[in-house]
């Protein structure tokens, strides 16, 4: 994906760089030291089915170009197009594909697999849709193999047929099943990428931290992976009262605005996909308008594919040994970009200015809030305490007790991304601002890039992704020392200009913000991110 | 964007680099020497009319992120995603927009402006859909003020409803009147981008071509350019004799799966875009069947607002004045990807080998063919006369004389893109192959890039273009001489390892070969080119 100067000449010939798989060979591309397969299909599937073996081929098959991405019903420019590169590319319901980046295909060369399952909560987004999950950079790095995958969302992956036929049963989760397929794939093939299916870590940001902790609670990927990093999404949340009751409805209407009567359902297998993303968009839009909610797609409990959220359900005993990595942003969706609080830039604010606000939007905790914040951050201008994110922050605070406090539950590592970006003069970091260092891909995204410091920090981050990958526990020479959570206590690694380990550092000031940052300020921007797609049904 | 390594702070803040046009103030960016504008209002449109001057805005309006491109209809992978990287971007009617890449925002500065038309024939692509279109590395190159347009394509631009109503009279050459207000905005606006209005150059390929051509006969766009490039585009063509017939049928289908009557066409303007891409997909797909022709959308002669093809309407004397560089690639669609002679690498082949394929290919004119190759070419291997392109070739040797022809008629130049690609082990250059080449652009591309080569030949090219958009001629000093076309003989200057001008060298070896390459080989990817995309109506 990445257009960088090239300085030596690609490898792509007819018979270099080629990998066997089960299904046949493949033939892909080397730049510099990397091998790159892209569009690589792990499953096929018929709609509303669960996804099998994909097809096998005679000779040799081209894994050069990215595969389809799943139909978003909607592709709107984001709201952080620029802050967060995107890169679109064709979208089809045929869109069980996976990429790889290793530096060996040599079978026996078993290095560390890392597998990216991307963000977008359950309805969006690609394996591809932002430049820094390009996984070359990371698999040099750290000399491993990353694998990223596209599949099933929204009214593909989970739309609830179970009313109108046994062949429908698990239609509800069709798009968790893909990731098991992909799971699968990589069981069955990555050693000849010189990757070690006995060494597999799967991560994801935001929905795919959702998509992460799904797995733990899915028995059809147990053994399938190793250890677990979730970025900023799925420590809370996890099915309503009445899930099923509004699954049901949904489908229900889906049928009705297609003019499917019940008798009739397997039409819906072959209806025109634009009409089966109008249905699913102006039922979706009836939904929320009938339950007052904002529901949008995503895994169903049934206690028989999907456990659910281990909040809810409990951790399953089966995936307990699983170590995991669980973290997120110090600004998230509370950040200070399209969000006007003021003229100018926060770092310009005077002390009268900042208390003007910090009074409006704290009301009579206001002192106490910033007395709370300068204890946790002493380092930080004050204005940033207007912008801390507490959704996500409270959520793996809470999440991470619970895990450590199961009893056999492998350790439980707590992180923040603190870095402020360059950008407009110093912006909070925002959801997705940990990417560019993960993926240690930070000198290409232009509000990332900070000289000097980045290239530090992304070897700092990068590396404790790297060990946890390798051993399970994130430590190593280049940051301070890390300990594993407790049922009690949460150190936390911040990644900043210089890192440190903060124990329940910042427990005061969560207790005093509010639960989550409604109204003023973000109120416009979380209800572009959580609510309702602002999508007008015409008919 | 380019995502490349960078090495500075890349510079946005709340008032730098802030520069004013007439209808507000945009910020935008600068990375290293560069000051970037992306996504520009440079019009409003209401849909099926003339476009309007953009709105105006109070403050600072961001120019960061690129802006919607005109929605495709249909948007596959290419046949050519690998070889020509693609950059896909959210998609809308309100498309509008162009991009600025400039090393100066001195209102004084007064630097030559190279205005990019994309390519897709006039119903696909946009300006960032190939990422060889990136003008940073051109503007830096050049010290040149690049922009970059979208425009109005397919049933959005050139739907004819003239049939039902004088407002429509100009609907079918809307997407020809957005390029036009384009270059109106760059008039009223590019000094204070460091631009000379006086000096513009227009630039295309492939659909871009002949948008480029279009502008000459234009009246419109008369005064607001001085100088075209065209690039593997529009030599040839033009409208059908029953063109208007066809555009009467096309609109009258459109309506007809609308369920628009005639009495009611306002409503064609506010149906859900949906509903009318499937109608406009059907209604091609009609009138393919019915005139058993492969149309597809463009521009209308109307002798009005357009003047049509100059090989069949004749060189409107308004613009005989601006210089022309034309010109186009080796191979372009003829060559030998996604066509399969023979497996292995053509560089490889046996001389018996090659000589079966042209026996097979061009019968008993083989030996012929083979030897006026071999005296237009003598160092390029013989295999390589199986994918000379001949479609584009005769075009631009017939309309360069033409123009030349043409009394009072300003230079034109012609040239030829010879470089093979590296990938898998020799390729003919491809339709695109030169464009990492003239925007400098070639050591971000793959397939382009030949360590110790491209550095130089880029430098040669683009060196042409930007001498040609200083001075009307593209000579310069790290060029052999290049002399202008004559009404009898076309000077070639041919790019590639070494550059060299043949006068006339290919006239024989164009004389032999048959009119286009149907049939054997090339036909798959011919079809999917230029046949009627497969898209199967379904209601």
């Amino acid at each position: 994906m990445f257009m960088r100067k090239l300085t030596s000449q690609v490898v792509c010939t007819y018979d270099d760089p080629v990998v066997e798989t089960k299904q046949g060979k493949l033939r892909g591309l080397k730049i510099d030291s990397t091998y790159i397969f892209r569009g690589v299909k792990y499953a096929d599937a018929e709609r509303f089915h669960f996804p099998k073996s994909p097809a096998s081929w005679e000779g040799v098959k081209e894994a050069i170009t990215y595969g389809y991405c799943c139909p978003e019903i909607n592709t709107p420019v984001p709201h952080d197009a620029y802050n967060v590169p995107h890169f679109w590319f064709p979208q089809d319901e045929n869109c069980q594909y996976l990429n790889i980046w290793t530096q060996s295909i040599d079978k026996n060369a078993k290095k560390p697999v890392m597998i990216w399952m991307h963000g977008g909560g359950w309805f969006s987004g690609s394996s591809v849709e932002i430049y820094s999950y390009d996984g070359e950079n990371l698999s040099i790095f750290g000399d491993v193999v990353v694998v990223s995958l596209n599949h099933r969302l929204n009214v593909l992956g989970f739309l609830d047929l179970s009313a109108y036929g046994d062949e429908y049963k698990y239609s509800a989760n069709c798009g968790l099943a893909d990731l098991v397929a992909a799971l699968k794939w990589v069981n069955e093939n990555i050693a000849a990428f010189g990757g070690d299916p006995d060494n597999v870590t799967i991560m994801g940001q935001s929905g795919g931290g959702a998509k992460v902790l799904s797995m733990l609670q899915t028995p059809a990927a147990d053994g399938l992976f190793h250890r677990g990093i979730m970025q900023s999404g799925g420590p809370t949340g996890g099915a309503a009262k009445n899930e099923k009751e509004i699954a049901l409805r949904m489908a229900d209407l889906v049928l009705q605005f297609l003019d499917i009567t019940p008798d009739r359902v397997k039409e819906i297998e072959t209806v025109h996909y634009y009409d089966l993303a109008e249905a699913a968009a102006q039922a979706l839009y009836v939904i929320n308008e009938e339950y007052g909610t904002s529901y949008n797609w995503g895994p169903q409990t049934d206690m028989d594919y999907y456990y659910g959220h281990p909040l809810q359900t409990g951790f399953r005993k089966e995936s307990l040994h699983i170590p995991l990595l669980a973290g997120s942003v110090l600004g998230e969706f509370s950040n200070n970009f399209d969000v006007f609080l003021k003229e100018g830039s926060k770092n310009a604010w005077s002390d009268a200015e900042k208390k003007e606000l910090m009074d409006r939007w704290y009301g009579d905790k206001a002192d106490a809030i910033l007395e709370a914040f300068k204890e946790a951050y002493p380092k930080r201008n004050t204005a940033d305490a207007l912008y801390v994110d507490t959704r996500l922050r409270k959520g793996y605070l809470e999440f991470t007790k619970a895990r450590a406090a199961t009893e056999g539950a492998a350790p439980i590592y707590n992180w923040l991304f603190n870095l402020e970006s360059p950008w407009m003069n110093g912006v909070m970091p925002w959801h997705n601002a940990e990417e560019p260092y993960m993926f240690h891909n930070a000198e290409y995204i232009e509000t990332a890039y900070i000289p000097g410091v980045s290239e530090r920090l992304q070897d700092q981050m990068a590396g404790a992704w790297v060990a946890f990958a390798k051993t399970g526990n994130p430590n190593h020479d280049l940051i301070p020392n890390w300990p594993a959570v407790t049922p009690d206590s949460v150190p936390t690694m911040m990644f900043d200009e210089e890192c440190e380990v903060g124990i329940d550092h910042d427990k005061k000031l969560m207790e005093l913000l509010p639960d989550a940052p409604k109204g003023f300020p973000g109120s416009k921007l979380m209800k572009a991110i959580f609510g309702v797609k602002p999508y007008k049904p015409y008919k």
